[in-house]
């Protein structure tokens, strides 16, 4: 156990951790959970690894609708793939959900999702964060995916549940936290099932399914899981509801909210955060029983040695 | 392996089965398919418990529907329900899905997940079948459970994909087949997130979400699993979208199709089941290289040994 998490300072966010864990996986104590009940949520974007400036999948968006308009020049002058040809950052900032999705639908969809996978797959090869100069994929918290192993070492089944695409963290999941596609949730577009030389294939439509934030979190928490979380992992308001309806359930439960207060190694916002803010949960989850962890103070490190 | 699936006949459908997971399974070899991408999807209605003269969970509606009239007068003497609380088998076997669906609805919603479940967990424990005189629940095909069994045994991760309702098959699934929560794919109503006296909670609403049956079966694989199985196991033509899918996943692959030809310990449809017909997959399942497992002569016992 004193080797545990080696990336997380010895505080008392670590030992509300390693206790929390103890209760529920020894035998004949009264929080014990057989081991099939030990269900952890963890959101992605800001829990699992960066998302500012901007998350991780919307630099991939970018990178596709550039090589877009490049084979098809008329794209280049309509908006809201303009603001990303030129790269015009402020105007870019500005998109709310709602257009991210018009882009994300049209470069996400229309082909199979064997074809978006690979897209996917050799872009992770080599994009690099343009802050942090390493592989978008080398990005995670450290301390988080510590936090992961260490829940699977203790018979936890560990799932993603993300407001990004749930094709797209897929791809990237198993190589970067151990968790497998059918372990990651996350916000879809629908398919249709249709043959394509005498082969049958899925076929990404531009059609939202479900955008997996907030109560929707919940909602597919039942959909993909069907038991109620006994550990739940966020960093914004769009976790909240995940929060409180794991809190809810009956027995030991625990809630851990990351805050990025830490701009020397990382990055130091909340409120301000407008793609997703953390404003009410700073002060919910604590009544939930939460914990509040400071990247600051509870982080020994933030990211993994290796680098590009 | 000569002790494995006991309650198959030494056939060649059961030969088939043993060198396909030998294939799939043998490190070095050229079919050799790592653990993780060991998908094996199995149908639930007809496939690994029987679905006649109507499925179980249609009994289960059919109990529940009649304890609601007993509270609420009203509803007895409207149609569909006037149908169910007469034993009016006639006209029951008359309705089509979409009729069923709103029986469903009126009897499987407006309560939350947990509320369900509980329902549907007290009626397992001493709901019997008519004909077969034992608890539904141990109406499940012993060949089968074995197979799942066996599968497991050799790293493959078993799923149930059925048009069944997926809480429903939830609440048994893990006790009669060793198939987790998280493992069952099914047909689904909506959910919404809501706060009762205080509480979080998800409140089971009378909208469908997904009805899982047919083209609907592959896109529901895509999004709880992510991965294109390598067998999948069904018995009607609602199975037949999935095993196309499964055959034509690149490697070797395996699609098992149970022909009811056992009048004597079972039953014998094909076409003229109405509400899931055997039909064109009869032809269709051996164009894809698949087997037709004859329930007569390729199961040494049909049920398990336990009876209510």
């Amino acid at each position: 156990m004193s080797n545990s998490l080696p990336s997380w300072h010895n505080t008392s966010t670590k030992q509300t951790i390693l206790e929390f864990v103890a209760a529920v996986t020894t035998a004949g104590q009264p929080d014990f959970v057989p081991p099939a009940e030990r269900i952890a949520t963890f959101d992605n974007d800001g829990t699992l690894w960066c998302e500012r400036p901007i998350q991780i999948q919307v630099f991939f968006l970018n990178d596709r609708i550039k090589s877009m308009a490049a084979e098809n020049p008329t794209l280049a002058i309509q908006q809201p793939f303009k603001a990303i040809v030129e790269q015009d950052w402020e105007t870019l900032t500005t998109f709310g959900k709602k257009e991210l999705l018009i882009l994300f639908f049209s470069s996400h969809t229309a082909m199979t999702p064997e074809e978006f996978a690979q897209l996917a797959q050799i872009w992770f090869e080599s994009a690099t964060h343009p802050r942090f100069k390493r592989l978008f994929k080398q990005c995670v918290f450290q301390p988080m995916v510590e936090l992961l192993d260490y829940l699977r070492a203790n018979d936890f089944k560990t799932f993603i549940v993300t407001g990004g695409g749930i094709e797209f963290v897929r791809t990237i999941a198993e190589e970067i936290y151990g968790i497998p596609p059918e372990q990651v949730i996350g916000s879809s577009s629908k398919t249709r099932f249709e043959w394509r030389e005498d082969q049958p294939n899925l076929i990404k439509l531009p059609e939202l399914n479900s955008f997996d934030d907030r109560e929707e979190k919940v909602n597919n928490i039942h959909l993909h899981i069907g038991r109620r979380p006994i550990l739940a992992v966020g960093n914004s308001d769009g976790d909240l509801a995940m929060m409180q309806y794991t809190a809810a359930g009956s027995g030991r439960r625990l809630t851990l909210l990351l805050h990025h207060n830490d701009v020397e190694r990382e990055d130091a916002y909340d409120r301000d955060f407008r793609l997703s803010p953390l404003t009410i949960a700073l002060d919910e989850v604590p009544k939930l029983g939460g914990r509040i962890i400071s990247m600051k103070q509870d982080f020994a490190q933030v990211f993994p040695e290796s680098r590009a």
